[in-house]
């Protein structure tokens, strides 16, 4: 079988990758686990770092549509639709957001649908789809209304995936991350960057700017079990998602001032001197539209694991990200 | 000010364009009443019987990406865009449920964003954007599970209108309308059609098919409340819709065999014996998918109305459309 994933050069998709590798196999559309034999790697950034021969690396713009007439054919039966502008630069560039994250979503399900084959498909969405009057614990019938382009235009994806699933179309697994932390790397265009960044940037000995006030609620995920989560959601057969192929993944809630002191216990105080408070509404005002926290027993029920605590999702970025040294 | 109806051709369309001739005014930007001078009817199917100096019909494809810039201009200060492919219609026809449903809308409201001038647009949304397990009374915060295509492109066109409104590029506002009965005029492609023609055909003295079950339930509007819901819509300041642009309608809720026994009490058994019980089970998986019943509070606390009951909503159409006669 041969694998697609698109958003492969950001850091869940080459995590994702690794782990495809790794494991070697993935459940067919007949539930048999079947080897993978090729994995291509899409995104408009050159992936790099991947020699493994079952591998190949397309470098090209998802939206143009004649791209994927190209990258998709029928022996594709997985695709891991990552690919994504994240929520300040969506919120910046309104038809760039449109194009990729709407426009390229629907193009890759209607490739698929010219196909015929029915290929799984699992997509990413997000805490971003909720917003306005909000509960205190988000519930699976929670209406969206999100307040950020990004969250519209995710929410869109998640009809389309559902629809276009419905019809046989695709077989489609929308999952819902709570704000990935801590991501490793450098800070992005995410409205959520900093959710890494407090605890990065200190970890690393370098300076970083809190953008939030410190009882800002946040709903995370780390890395580690987020792409777990991609893997266990491919896996499942599609009568797992009964009525409603979207899903809200675990996650653990805490204050930003929980965080820091999360860090603080773990690094030491030097550490936290490394973060300057420097409020930025534009930043407040999106994550504050987001929950957080949701009900996860549906995704517990489906066999679907969370991180423990925040203790637990720093450990995990410095056993993952640092080798181990804090 | 110039005044865009788009659906022109259809009864709601038609309807709504006599009553804005009546009234002659609506209120602008500022929130002052302005003199309707021009009046654009716009429909793919010719719209004919208006001879008012201030109408101009256009027969186009609204879905022409070339079209719209040359029907909308700065002048356009206020929109009702009414035109869709109907629920069983986009059922059968993917694409052109895609095209019409989605496209046009994101056209429409794309080409008011490149203007500018930040148009007001009313905008019709459909009790079909909600679907999967419902609570018996849906409330506004229930999420959307749309279990049909057209209610998934409706939704969508709802939350580009959010967006759209939020970003400041229109004024828009999105009215979900109850299943309008009685309908005049012929039967349609909408899985709704029956609601109107059970009671239509037979007091035109014609037979008439029921495609689902007596205890069926359904949420329903009269034209005559409709129009002027819509207009009532368009008048309200943005203020008013706070953190969501998007309003539920109130309706009146009755089962099937309820509406069938208040056309015996209005019309006599003759008119029962019109109606030839013949379940399709495609439409009643469609209808069955929908709510019953909403909550009213909202529309009702911002002045809206409904109708009394659903005795009301039959002598509605005695009056408006058999010229007082049954």
């Amino acid at each position: 079988m041969k694998v697609l994933i698109t958003g492969a050069a950001g850091f869940l998709g080459r995590r994702l990758a690794n782990k495809l590798l790794r494991l070697g196999k993935l459940r067919n559309a007949a539930g048999v686990e079947e080897i993978m034999a090729r994995l291509v790697l899409l995104d408009i950034v050159p992936v790099e770092g991947f020699s493994d021969p079952r591998v190949s690396v397309v470098s090209v713009d998802l939206a143009d549509p004649q791209v994927l007439n190209r990258v998709v054919d029928a022996e594709t039966a997985s695709i891991f639709h990552l690919a994504a502008v994240v929520s300040s630069q969506a919120e910046a560039d309104f038809d760039l957001g449109m194009r990729v994250n709407l426009d390229a979503a629907r193009l890759l399900f209607e490739t698929c649908r010219r196909l015929g084959h029915c290929p799984r498909v699992v997509f990413t969405s997000s805490v971003a789809v909720y917003g306005g009057d909000l509960p205190e614990v988000v519930q699976d019938d929670t209406a969206l209304n999100p307040k950020s382009s990004y969250g519209i235009q995710k929410a869109i994806g998640e009809l389309l995936l559902s629809d276009y699933s419905r019809r046989g179309f695709i077989d489609g697994r929308c999952l819902r991350l709570p704000t990935i932390s801590v991501r490793p790397g450098k800070p992005n265009k995410a409205a959520s960057s900093f959710a890494s960044g407090i605890i990065r940037e200190p970890l690393n000995n370098e300076e970083t700017v809190c953008p939030v006030t410190a009882d800002t609620r946040l709903w995370l995920l780390s890395p580690r079990q987020a792409v777990d989560s991609l893997v266990f959601g491919h896996e499942l057969v599609a009568e797992a998602f009964a009525l409603n192929r979207v899903l809200n993944l675990p996650g653990v809630s805490v204050t930003v001032g929980e965080m820091v002191e999360t860090l603080g216990r773990i690094s030491g105080q030097a550490a936290v001197s490394k973060i300057r408070w420097e409020s930025d509404p534009v930043v407040q005002r999106i994550i504050g539209s987001w929950p957080g926290s949701w009900d996860m027993t549906r995704a517990l029920a489906l066999g679907f694991k969370g991180d423990r605590d925040f203790d637990s999702i720093v450990q995990a970025y410095i056993a993952d990200d640092l080798n181990g040294a804090r």
